[in-house]
């Protein structure tokens, strides 16, 4: 069982990478993000994006309501149907679905969010963004049992039933958790976690399970997020997790050989 | 087994309506519309809705490829992640999906419409719409059988894996047929099929099967597209096909106890 999940950044060739996905072998569940797309169509739609970042330092989306609908728009719609299009035309029998379907993801949603701009502190209500509590398989195996591949997004669903804004990647961690996966692959526009986010030569190749404090330190900005939720997997259990280059042709197949940086 | 469609225009309060969803006892598929939203969202972004006329005399919308995308983003994004957020909020366990998701519809692109425009026939090219020749109903089946709520839209995928635009009506009632349904309940802006299309107060309350050639008749626009629906639908197998009025509380329960137009 495999997660693979590949983000929304601007670099990545979605169809090229798509290209690699008939070829894999093993019952599989695709996370996909829509970042950057969904940057351009807010500020089209004239809502740009508003970045904040938290008391601890974090950067994050501020979603209110109106962001919510560009959010499922962009995700949900435009993105996330594109790939099941695109796999259909493959002849892969894709499924896309957001992680409210079928009650996939709840979690908690974080109504306020404390926040530092033009260097002071403020509270932002409204937002709908949270982060995961709990994830039910049941949709996901029933698919994958019939021969399906599910093609997952956020938003996820709050306890009260609202859509909430959840990370991408913690969001395959949490699958893949639930899963039981041998493997979750976090595909990106970079060759794998850098020790110099500028130098794509300085590619950490391996990260054995002893190492990952001391990667945790190098690691920057969006790549932190994502060593600390390979941690996490590694912790819950699944084999290996592999942050690899998903601008190459047969993306998959090398990450599942070891290119990119192999965790665990 | 019961499947409602939900039209997309201007007058119906979907919240509303969807209030009345968690009362049905039945199984159901639940198919919608996003036209008139489709309308605003791609004023917005600089890409207005262009409806020609067919040399028969059809109105419909050209889908070109940008008109396609944004055609997800509105009726797979927006609309459809409306609902299932909507339904899960009420406690029903909704899983929304298009029509090209496990290839559920399959049709025939007609990439080419002749239309008329300023009083001349004309030929356009790039259109991502047609006609849906075969439903393959294993998914949906799939999802029944758990007592999950299907939420079904357009597109459908073309031979080629293309997305294509198929009429929402016509979509719901072959799934209808091929789920070999009781009832077909089809809602819009007004209290059923009307005598006058300007008077709300001739609604025709019944037609029978031998009436169906005088009912085409007096019906126009798009009530005209829907009898021509209805017609196929009986003929395909479907017990009852009821048009009906979805701006009332508690519309899927009323139109079930014969109001609005009774087909069948």
């Amino acid at each position: 069982m495999l997660v693979v999940k590949i983000g929304g950044s601007k670099g990545v060739d979605l169809e090229r990478f798509l290209g690699d996905v008939p070829s894999v072998r093993e019952p599989m569940v695709l996370v996909h993000g829509a970042n950057h797309e969904l940057n351009q169509v807010s500020e089209q739609l004239g809502h740009p994006a508003r970045m904040v970042t938290s008391s601890t330092g974090q950067v994050s989306r501020y979603t209110d309501r109106r962001t919510m609908e560009i959010f499922m728009m962009v995700y949900c719609g435009r993105v996330n149907k594109t790939i099941v299009e695109r796999l259909q035309g493959l002849g892969v029998n894709a499924v896309g679905l957001s992680a409210m379907d079928g009650a996939i993801a709840r979690g908690r949603r974080k109504e306020q969010i404390r926040v530092i701009e033009d260097g002071k502190p403020k509270v932002l209500r409204g937002d709908y963004a949270g982060s995961i509590q709990q994830v039910d398989t049941r949709l996901l195996r029933l698919l994958l049992d019939s021969g399906y591949l599910p093609v997952l997004t956020p938003p996820a669903l709050s306890s009260e039933g609202e859509a909430i804004n959840v990370d991408g990647d913690k969001l395959a961690m949490e699958i893949a958790a639930a899963l039981c996966a041998d493997k979750l692959l976090i595909f990106s526009d970079t060759p794998g976690l850098l020790r110099d986010v500028r130098d794509e030569g300085s590619l950490i190749g391996r990260i054995q399970r002893d190492e990952m404090e001391q990667a945790l330190e190098v690691a920057e900005g969006r790549a932190k997020k994502k060593v600390i939720a390979a941690r996490e997997a590694l912790e819950r259990g699944i084999g290996q997790v592999v942050f690899a280059d998903g601008r190459v042709d047969g993306a998959i197949q090398k990450a599942l050989a070891g290119q990119g940086t192999v965790i665990g």
